[in-house]
């Protein structure tokens, strides 16, 4: 029909991941139940549709129509139009689709609630990424994420412009108060990590005051997340770090969506938030048969 | 310790499902892919916690406590302090939670992840089914949820005051125009779906015109799905509905939040709207350790 | 080769289900267990087979063919001579089938029990059909059905005939005795149901008397099931409770099978039996070689 | 309550296996669907129920009983008055259950459908291997079995006092004629097999004819299937197989059961038959709340 | 490209199983875990690599290259040079690759592993066998594999030259001195397990002296496992044994792999011995682009 | 009884995880297969054994027997005399068990052949440990490791005192000379990698020269893999490296076990090896009834 977009580099590890085609099939079994009551009445019968934008945004998701609709017609055919991470404008076409019609009105809703979802994802973290412009301070994500979709929220995050933060509890330690507590302090929670853990795993170690952070440095800390500190505080406190641990990565979180701007100058690396995930309206797209 | 308070009777097909703790197995995995790093640091140790609202807001996504937390730790103990669907003020003490230090961890941000979200669907809910108060008018949900959750999502809908609509495609026969296009005709569909499904099915017909409903009606649907219709025009066709055929549900959908209210005059069964799902933020909640 | 007979509607919603595959293929190991033992003397070979009938009946389980053999090898080739729910005689030839030894041996066992349970299903709707055939009275299965095939059984019903009655407990409430007894009553348990469930799902009352009949009925009832009532009473009854509520099913059951044309003229809407799957014996089929 | 009755030894294996509980689970699920649609109005009930014998035969299934509702409530209460294998009268009490409503409910259907499923194979075996008391002939099963209820089905005919065959493909090597005509003979076949299997896997030949009966036995088969012989001819062939081959396993197939009796004189060690599974009707169980 | 070598017989049943895929996809998750960091650098790279012997000796894995690798890349290509069991020389190439780059990197690790973890054990099996050379004995395995991998590492052992002995603890009925005396004695197992296992199952019996081998010959065991008895006492026992009862097997257990060519002379059956498995180093391969 | 000895900090994780039991039940069912022929004659019996070493060794795999067990009779006790980690002579009791004898039977080889493997490499491990002593230079595994049994056989490597290196292709990325070809260079590849992962993944480089080892600390690696270097070579290069970039990790591999005590004066941080795995013997264990 014409060429294809080029999908996005962090496309390929979803997409080359054996565990994806089996969640889609759960997800589609979720919606069908016993079977869509519908379908007798459709036996035998092929159709065509198109995707449509029905707001302005980033589009996400079309990645995932090949292995979820190819899973209930090996021969559908799927042409998006525009690939993940592109800004879409109301009415704008956004994919076709060519099948059969069971297997069409099978994948409808799952495969639109899929990408309603992550376009919606998608298109707040750029309004917010587009906040810290020119500031050379990467927006990163959090572990509040949806239970099933965390890997696709995350890429969702990344097609926003975004980064990623850890994946999970096993990407990296990070060390809260209660930790310390438990383990008896800094040095020995690092120390039972260090050894237990892979090599290649980083420490981020919490504070609450310059203090801990400087203390976190000291002790050999990958990374420092930063919860609420001021401007003024960060100014300070993030080249001290940078003395002490050369290559430290110092994050922020606890900052609200619109004081994002008020942060360019703060110095850190990094500003995490769940804001994409918890208070991102989804994207309304629809699905119209030709 | 007290009184547990009365969990609703929605939570009890939820939790009487055997297929909901592999699924919150699934999810705890998620999380913990090749397991919490910090593990190794905590070994041994037991904590207390407890969770707090961090907004006013309904609650949601208690009941699941007990399953999640106890495929961690098996002699976890938990204390709700709040029913599933009631009010909650910021500040105020949700759960209380104590077990071994490693489960408390391994489980805190996947529980909260759910509660986070399934409160944020019962608060929207609940002020969307405010406006249809005295009404007669019920708010139902659609199939727009989020893949994997629906159960969940739609049981956040009940604990707001909403009720259900259709639970997957298998769980009534919905006709819209390209159905009918496909299997040649109304007639033909219905012919084809009453002989193919169950006999307690029901068939709704979706109608962009006061013709296309009056036809549903005529033809044996047990409910019509009327889409963006006025208030005039609902008054005037509802009542033709209701003498042709009684007994039959007219919902009506495609109506914005801050319109509900003038259309609570409408007559109509129900108002079926996506909204507390694909724009209701969640809510904020946080676990202390203590 | 040839035409492939068409296959009838109600095979539509089996086959488009994702987890239909799956499902066989647990049953292909179930025998295989740790594989083959005469495999290695197979190693290479490509066979021809098909199917004979050994008794005249319904056939039924043709569809299932393709998605099984073709876990085993994805090359064999099926031709279905007879579709789903056609009568065959005694040395009719069903199928045939061509591909690697090993495959057609590996699933000759699991394809053909499952084909001789169903076509003894379909074999036996069809009679009982018969018996009923010219009374306007539809014949419907029940939940007794071998656990595992469920879905499969009741596709067997239909192509034999019959009709479905709900496919499980989410299908539709069914309120017996004890639910009255513990919900405090009818309209209790109707209102508690109406509120927790999707709108969509019927709510059938079982009647063990003409008053408790009524009573369903005028609580709203979407259909009565009654139990082991004679045709004369059938005969006041029913007029009456179509009179209270225009639209309501009445379900008779506990007929026995010789019994059912007596039933004939007793104007209910269709009479359950569980008789196809709890007394049909399989029908006799086998696979030749050549 | 009472001293529990002995269950027989064929239940060992079957109740150690940890595979049993989650495809117990898949069949509660079945029935289950999206949850019980009247669970909302027994929230918090407990009650009470026993099992009755419908007719006269041989209960079989009750030690499912423990795995399967113990998965809905693992404080259900299950007292079986009757054993595996032993003869019941219409109308005697076999089970007395007591737990929460829902999980009576949850489980009632599926529990049912698999002890009248099992009771009614127990039944047709008895009588069969009535036909052969005193002869010394083993009545054996076959692989006609209900997919995905093999072992459970195989069970049943030890219940009812028959043998079982093997157990699957992987069990034993049976030599049918294509397998000679692939592998290029008898011989060329057997060393494939052993050559290629464990050693302890058993080589059984199927033959039409005597002599291909003795040629199995040079060729150092560990059992022949005689296929359809006489009485007479078995006379003869029987005594010239353990000749030559002291220890072969003698088998014949393919005797209508009303002519068992027949064969009691055939001297064969066992008599395969599929007519418990094929036709044997479900025994009529049922379970009364009190 | 070229003649692909014959794989051995002992092949088709492991390939002809449905049960492969699904492990060796778990297999990749394993390590890939959420997925290979390096893949968005590789996203649409198609490359090309071969596999190489960096040891003399026997390989095998090489069948499993295509259902492992056509798991991450459907079309790509595999080239087996050398068949499972073939002899190589340390610098030979095994194997050519071609297919995206992601797929070759995703599958690269797990597929050598499985392939040196069992071409380590043909090749120590081949020197073990060699040792028994011309003496009429089978080398057989045991029950110590690595969980999870039981039937590729017997694979292996006969890729090698040896044979299987049972592949668990369904395949035959091994009896113990413990099982004795939990049983009641040896008729009272026999008995027991005659009664309730598949016909087709055979009976081994473990002895530490000859008059335990005799009585195990006399209650009709269909093999005797004797450990550990020296070669003189073999050729005592072993005639008295089939003498007994002809056909019965005597394996014999407890040699040390240095010791087998002095059992060249005892007269047994096979000699079962877990070297292989469990000493058996694994045999060094890599994969090269090119 | 006693007081169990202290379990190490690794196993922590590994017990926490809720993937550990079903992976434990998978391997039961691999050897039960079709379940124990023998469990017959043992129903109902209980026992008591313990383990017993029969070789000199560092043991490992006792934390799995209570979730092994314990899914084959919850009633079992199960004493471990010995901790994971722990040195153990030739005729040393490690383990006391009590419970059903199915059970007993029933677990007996799986959990045998995890120890004994798990134990065979902890106690390699703990001999190459050996040689580096007082270097400061840690000890760490590969991803060569047997498919299923990563992240047990990394555990052991712990128990026998090494370090692990990544846990999979998500635990980092590890850029080798074809991901530099195939991504346009070291640059290019790791502000792919940079830009598409988690901040907290870390990326090294695998060199074979110096001054590839010198561009990947220019680039920013983590760390860079050091293959077959001279002693001499890495006293050069070690300080070069950590001074153009400090903190970064300097690992050498490809040394043979015999060669390593050479290396101890080289002054890189890891050495990594795959011996413990790839040619680690099993250690010798057995269990005994009493």
């Amino acid at each position: 029909m014409h060429q294809p977009p080029q999908q996005p580099a962090a496309a390929a590890a979803l997409l080359g991941h054996p565990g994806l085609r089996p969640r889609l099939r759960a997800w589609l079994e979720e919606d069908l139940g016993r079977g869509d009551r519908t379908a007798a009445a459709l036996s035998g019968r092929r159709g065509r549709a198109h995707w449509l934008a029905k707001q302005d945004g980033v589009f996400c998701g079309g990645v995932l129509l090949a292995p979820l609709f190819q899973q209930l017609d090996p021969t559908l055919a799927i042409h998006c139009l525009v690939a993940d991470g592109m800004a879409v404008r109301s009415g704008e076409r956004l994919v076709i689709l060519e099948g059969s019609a069971t297997a069409l009105l099978a994948g409808e809703r799952t495969s639109l609630n899929l990408a309603m979802r992550l376009s919606g994802i998608a298109t707040t973290t750029r309004a917010l990424v587009a906040e810290l412009e020119g500031s050379g301070i990467a927006l990163a994500d959090t572990r509040k994420t949806t239970p099933g979709l965390r890997d696709l929220e995350k890429y969702a995050v990344r097609c926003g412009g975004g980064i990623n933060h850890r994946m999970g509890l096993d990407d990296a330690a990070m060390l809260k108060e209660n930790h310390l507590a438990w383990a008896g302090g800094l040095e020995q929670a690092m120390v039972a990590i260090r050894a237990n853990g892979p090599w290649t795993s980083a420490v981020v170690v919490e504070a609450e005051t310059a203090a801990e952070a400087l203390a976190a440095a000291r002790a050999g800390a990958d990374g420092v997340l930063l919860d609420e500190f001021s401007v003024e505080a960060l100014q300070t406190l993030v080249p001290r770090l940078r003395a002490l641990r050369p290559g430290i990565r110092v994050e922020l979180s606890g900052i609200q969506p619109d004081r994002l701007r008020a942060y360019a100058a703060s110095g850190v690396d990094l500003i995490s938030t769940s804001a994409p995930i918890t208070r991102g309206p989804w994207l309304d797209l629809s699905m119209r048969f030709t």
